[in-house]
């Protein structure tokens, strides 16, 4: 089934959610423009989150889809902490703070029995998960309001999972996507796989629509999600761009220098693998760092470090997302992509 | 310009050169069904290139491929060595042999002056390297009879680097692919990229026919390639359960099983990375050991533990090359598979 069918959208193009570069005026447009927008809410507190349902309800009377991780909290680990101040420590004393002085905040929290409460509110029509799916008690509650539900798969074995779930659709996130691996059924990245070979093998396997993601740039790269089986496609990186996103200036400016064509997976951001462009942190202590906190308890003692950097206009520290195709990255409205991706569906 | 002009054959379908598994029989059916059969020549010594060359000869009147590796053989470096079997120590102990009794073996050779003399001879219309191209002087000897030259580029930064060597065409080996990855500028794994990504960056980069390899499968997959731009696609995974290869029985069994779906990129079998079906010995010491000697050194030492292991039918310890995909491996005549490949171009 066709994923127009299935959410009742103009065309087969979904906004991937990513949170921290963008917010309800990305999703608004999209959805506007007959793509299904998305709302990242990953990082928003209930009082953010409803104000941002609020702005899309009143954006647009178009389906929109809100996405949340759904990964377990980790026990705090004080000796790993440890290690990773001391990772950090040279970083610090550059800008001349002390790492063990910076609040250990989580950063990302997972949907929550309070997230659905707002979300009630509102009945979003389209909920996206990553890292898996919540709790049955809580997809129950969004299954209550008639909503489509929507996960990643990055393995044949992950696609089955879902599907035995429920799942409405699959999203086939190839190793080329930017941002998180939603990878949840293990933690080898060596069982990641390119979007060209994972997406007709998902295709075989699960009866669900699928939906392409990860290195989709434009129209043509659509054409050859849909020959490989694609119910629709899933486009993050080329959104980054639009005056929409909130994308940061250093992020901008990376985007669009020739140091973009190298990106990695890396975990000092999070502490779970995730794609963003090379800089100097990723090339000192990672990509992969052992001593990084479990996700999302990395998140924290970065901060300091990128803030110091974005006052000088420099993103060395920054997680600057982006996944392995950036040739699609415009200066243009969202409306406008959503479209021009879509013409040739 | 489609590969078929360039090449003079019907359908704008490579049958990859896949060392250790194919001989000429392959690249003889390949051939005479209208793709490019090709001949890995980095295991043969002169002799046996010259016999395989006759085959191909006798075998058919269309034209054919010829494969070299072109890197520079390292210096021995006996502490690497000594490390490495240590490594593989407690293996050696299962079998009863001592690894310092191996004959260090260098297992693949580069392009020479010796393999060129022969290769005058039967003048192949194609010749294809893989990490780079020889020296200028080599290169000129193969000019010289008219063949078109092909290399394999891994990252744009590849491709721009071979079109200014003056390639004929670009093969954009994608993550997906099976066996050594061609990279040549760079050892560091982060810097490669899924086909789908790739095929389109390089196609925009280059002037010179691009051909797509990686993860390629069916014709879904090739229509899929053709819509990023290439002239023709490399295929190899998929021909691996032909009658026509060599494959030995545990890599059919494997190929054939659900092993397959989980492949990684090792460095144990030879000291660069290629992609196979992950088994024991890569889940135990890799997939990528610090303490195998560089390429093509690491060769030798797997050899004698691959043998007993075979002989018992069993492929803990055999290099199983495999890409991402292995939908498409039928046990089928390799002509059918290649007009099969060519259906919907």
């Amino acid at each position: 089934m066709d994923i127009r069918e299935l959410f009742g959208i103009e065309h087969a193009v979904i906004q991937a959610p990513m949170a921290g570069v963008q917010g309800s005026a990305l999703a608004v447009a999209v959805s506007n423009a007959g793509g299904l927008g998305s709302l990242p809410c990953a990082m928003l507190n209930t009082e953010t989150l409803r104000g941002e349902l609020e702005a899309i309800r009143s954006g647009t009377d178009k389906p929109f889809n809100v996405n949340f991780f759904c990964h377990t909290p980790p026990e705090p680990d004080p000796e790993r902490e440890a290690a990773w101040h001391r990772t950090l420590d040279p970083y610090y004393a550059e800008i001349g703070q002390d790492p063990r002085n910076v609040p250990a905040g989580a950063g990302r929290a997972p949907f929550s029995a309070e997230a659905a409460d707002v979300l009630e509110e509102f009945r979003p029509p389209v909920v996206s998960f990553h890292f898996g799916l919540p709790s049955p008690e809580l997809l129950a509650r969004v299954r209550r309001w008639g909503a489509r539900v929507l996960s990643s798969a990055t393995t044949v074995d992950e696609a089955l999972w879902l599907e035995a779930k429920g799942v409405d659709a699959i999203i086939a996130q190839g190793l080329e996507a930017g941002g998180h691996r939603g990878m949840f059924l293990s933690s080898d990245l060596s069982t990641q796989v390119g979007t060209l070979a994972l997406l007709p093998q998902i295709v075989d396997a699960v009866r669900v629509p699928v939906i392409a993601a990860g290195g989709i740039a434009d129209a043509a790269g659509v054409t050859a999600a849909r020959a490989l089986g694609a119910a629709g496609v899933q486009v993050g990186t080329a959104y980054l761009l639009c005056p929409e996103a909130t994308t940061s200036e250093v992020h901008r400016t990376a985007l669009q220098s020739g140091a973009a064509r190298h990106t990695a997976l890396t975990n000092i951001f999070s502490g779970r693998p995730a794609r963003g462009i090379v800089n100097r942190i990723i090339r000192e202590i990672g990509p992969i760092c052992p001593t990084a906190p479990a996700f999302p308890l990395a998140t924290g003692a970065i901060g300091p470090l990128r803030a110091a950097a974005e006052q000088r206009g420099n993103g060395d520290f920054s997680p600057l997302w982006a996944g392995q195709n950036v040739s699609g990255c415009r200066q243009v409205p969202a409306d406008e992509l959503t479209r021009s991706l879509a013409s040739e569906w």
